[in-house]
């Protein structure tokens, strides 16, 4: 599903046969203006839709942009200022907002995580821990907010945990047959202890997921294997330990957090006097 | 979109051409047991969609379940237990605990916020405040928690808001506009002091929202109207002040907490032993 | 499914993979134009969507319109006149006059029924006695005759209709039984009698359904109870019939007359010389 | 669109998110009967679409049949009777009962018609005067009346109709261009006049009809050319024209009536006790 | 699904959620343009399918066309220039060169195969061999190489082959059958030998398919029928077969191979300088 | 669109609104058997899509297998067996046929060029060259044939092409910049002579291929890098010169050949006696 078409279906969800207020109110034409205002602090993410959220409603809608996504919004900061019939800006408006709310959530909190890591060399991974029909733009939203995507989905990534490796009977074997199938995708196996790690690097995997490991093991890590196998981090990262996680100089540190567990950012749509 | 073909999309977006990895492992029709565990306390809801994920991907799979929607969960429960393949298990995880572990977050915060309601009349409303396309499930959710549902879109139920009465001239304009056309649905007027409400109630609403009163104000409307007209109060409802509120003897406190900004619920999914 | 939604898939049903006859004969873009005429007399509905059909198969469609939506139109009046290719009209005109005619069709006989009714209070209803997938262009076609739209669906207003109440057990079981879960639609009970109305007021609905009552019954529930609940006669209505109902001084009267027994109105496009 | 998914969009534009009433009631899994009886005389069509309605909303409902499509009923005659959850009853009645009155008013008119023409040659056709995205049904309810079809769409065959002929240039430029390309598909040409008639036979077209012509040219076309060109009548064909044109011998007669003007049937689902 | 979906579904199927080597170079509006080379001999078919792939990655491109279908190709000859921005012609240049490349081997194919009819009366037409959902365009390209269509599909002429005989019991009986539901669809009969042809021509059948006759048996079959019925040779066509079956004078020759056993034909993008 | 939805809409591709053939003969239930003959040698691919689109026709068909995908088949080989009514044979033969007689064509000629690699280490890797909406099953028919996936689409692999290149300025750049955003999936660069690769190995991607280089080339990018760089070898790779390329060395030989210029399997379904 696009994005156009995702656009649609949550309009659909919202207005199905028709807003039923509005449209007896029969305002007709009149074109009125809104601002949109960012209530508190934050990171912007989903501009992009919300606009498109109104075009979809009526095409003759007009927007005037002056923040764009990534930037980093103060209290009272105006987003953008649109232009149109009263009656279409009432009927996007929800909709509108419940993207850019969320994604903008998403947004603020990558960044707040990533600006703990500071400068130090991991990069911040997402993981497939999204909303349902929602992972597109949530991926995005965590790229707006200064992080990385981990894979998309089960289809562009090889990934053996814990479970495909007992399944398998050990990560050598695991390593073996999915390398007999598949030589286009790169290769990532889950370790929970030093012994793992050993044996995933002499498979020649291309990561390692470290789960749950204590800061001195994965000091331990990257201590024997930095620059031989990509290291990652994984497991209680919240924003009280994701710095002392980043200090031991893994390369990436993932986490559902971003996505499973924001709170939707503070943004307003306030209508102005019509024209 | 029903909730089968939305779980079918959710399927899709995760796993479109493939499971590279379970694929590869050629893991064939070893049959395993998984259970389903909650880490942290809290109200379910989701089982259902969380099972029909499963079935999706695996008609063949079998579910005990040992808790139902609405429960209180406490740490360390054990929900319900999985049998089937393995490959299928790995392909539908992810999935089902998307759903799962996002309505249980939005059931128990819903179940907090009434608790605090205590004895008092009011039942806690939801808004439209929901993720795009979830809006049907998160509903539910709410009902699991105890709360109540208002309007389901813009379809369903008249609701004069602030943007709608400036655009008509006046409450009673609007409420004589909207009345000319339809007589079906209910009709909800949104008001921000005494004056307007009064106003409201001459024209014979059914519903007033009291849109970020005082408690004095409330318990006021409360005084004159209860009885003439349902009164539900809006705006800042948390945790904390939603004792206070309803202590005034509205009939409705209505918020998006949570739908827009619960934390998914801790559970996890453990692979047992094969049989 | 939306309008546009539902055009394209008429349009699809009646051309598939082409218009055979039509492409054969290699037309080229010479442009035609074509008048729509009223064959009858009758009540407009649905140029929306008869302009629309066209415009789907070619957006080089022009059309001028000289009449609009609840026009009374007098046999031989001239609708609109549309310039195109001869192919794009060819191929568009069947599916654009099936809409049409059939929508006039509804506007007309409804308003036939409501100059019955004259001056008397009652509004004329719609019911879900619609054909599948035309719902909303039909109780447009109602409105554009002057009647009023009872509920969409099973999803905008709560209904309780013998059935329902039979389940529950009696309308005050059931009346309790809806509000403990819904407090956000209209509710409406069916009753068939003086005692089953006197009881469904003193459960606080908000409408009554006079189902199939005699005149004398329902001018007795009018004395009794207009103004303390809203009165719907159901039941026998049609052209006979529906004056005598409407002078019980009932508030709405209900019918599936209009959506389940018109007649098409006779309306032709006729082609003009090219330019 | 096939017949399962028409019956699934059916059903969602009538139920959508829910049957807010009948959930409400939560009436569990208690099962009923209710039997479908005939309230007026007719011919059934209709009743596969009917059973599939209520399967799709509850794949446990089951039906016994009493009588098929194409049967005469009688008023009081039982249909079929069906059993099932209350809850699941409910909420398919409305939309299969929908299907089944409008296909047996089809059926039914179609008989009338049929019956007219008595032991004449003609066969009764139907047109493409369709009900948008019904056609496939409506014109088998054409069948289950003693009716033929004519084409199906604009896909199917080929035909000549005073437009193209007039883009064309001539009845004879026509068939050459389109048998240029298409030697598939059977022609039909429409004629006003013997002349044409004569230049369309000529040609070697397979079918002709015969638009609006007097019953003594009708007599005269069948004279010259019965038996070297199938003679198709078209135009003003009702209940009381339809004997003299079949008198005139030709092979086939076409309306629109059947599918664009027909009454439904008066059918009723009627609950019984409980078991 | 129309040709517009089909392209839809196609670039879906290619990019998914997104090109992610071209979005990572964030190449920005930089604008290019590439032309389309002819690498071998051919005939084209399918630009405007090509070119409806540029537009809907991005309604900017603007393409500049040299040639048109149906027209013969040397090695070398450029067939259009593209210019646009230049991801969006890295994003839609593969899936449109697999279109054009199949089709224009199955019209390169089609016109060798016309060639070597040369002046003799019959048509080469296609068959039902085609590639699952590329039927449309396929029949298509056989046009634009010099051949004529079969039938669509199962709906839109009648064809007794072996089976269907077989399973009614004779010729005769299956004409029967058919005749008496279905009579505005063309008829045709496969026949295997002159008595099956004998009794085909006697039940007034349109065409008849001489299935796998031998040249001897085609010649004593026109020599016999020919003005009286279709005659269709079908079986072992091929480029060195097609020549011997046209000179037995039939009507049409039908044959799978255009689409069944095509070779896509070598056409290439190459980039040219940016502006 | 998953394989499901692909068999379903070829169905509705070839059926549409009906077999107008096989239903007019009203066969009934009627089981037959028929089965499923090579008639030629070649290798199965398919079986599963070919049985599936039955079983959509018609639940209650049942088959019998004999033979599996990736088995080698020898003229006059019995795949397996189909038993049901005929008019389900008849109506799903010609689509499952154009399924299976395709995917076995694939894996009949990857299995040939397999052959020719023989011992060498080189593997075999198909391309996105393929039909559109058929790469899924494509793709599995190359591996069915001994040969390997390359990426699916844009969306599972980083890969720079020659035109990406250009646009980035040189390939370290390009390779920085895909970097910079993605670090998740496998990074491929193409390259043309041995400078070039040198390069690509400098930056540390992951694969590189070397497109259009003579043999000699080839051997001195193995003898320098192999183990160090994953080498693909393509461009005019064909029965004839693909022994000689794998002799180099190469880690892969990718080649779109199997998929965009196969002949179909000649396999046929014989109908036998009815029980």
């Amino acid at each position: 599903m696009n994005i156009s078409e995702l656009i649609r279906l949550s309009l659909e969800e919202d207005i199905f046969q028709g807003d039923i207020t509005t449209e007896s109110l029969k305002l007709g034409n009149k074109e009125i203006s809104a601002k949109l205002v960012a209530k508190a602090e934050g990171v912007l993410a989903g501009l992009d839709v919300f606009c498109e959220t109104f075009y979809q409603v009526d095409d003759q809608v007009r927007i005037d942009r002056y923040k764009e996504d990534s930037e980093k919004l103060q209290k009272g900061d105006v987003i953008c200022r649109i232009y149109g019939a009263s009656a279409s800006l009432l009927k996007a408006e929800r909709v509108a907002l419940n993207f850019l709310q969320r994604m903008s959530g998403i947004a603020t909190l990558t960044a707040e995580l990533v600006a703990k890591i500071g400068d130090e060399r991991a990069k911040l991974l997402d993981t497939r821990k999204t909303t349902p029909l929602l992972r597109q733009l949530e991926k995005y939203a965590v790229r707006a907010g200064g992080g990385f995507n981990h894979r998309f989905g089960l289809y562009d990534m090889l990934m053996l945990k814990e479970n495909h490796i007992l399944a398998a009977g050990s990560i050598s074997r695991a390593v073996e047959l999915v390398r007999q199938t598949d030589s286009s995708h790169k290769l990532e196996v889950e370790v929970t202890n030093l012994e793992e790690l050993q044996e995933a690097v002499s498979c020649g995997v291309d990561r390692v997921m470290l789960d749950n490991m204590s800061i001195s093991e994965m000091e331990t890590a990257v201590l024997k294997f930095h620059g031989k196998v990509e290291l990652e981090a994984s497991g209680n990262v919240n924003l009280s330990s994701i710095s002392q996680i980043a200090k031991t100089g893994v390369d990436f540190i993932s986490s559902g957090l971003m996505t499973h567990s924001y709170k939707s950012m503070d943004i307003s749509l306030i209508f102005e006097e019509g024209k």
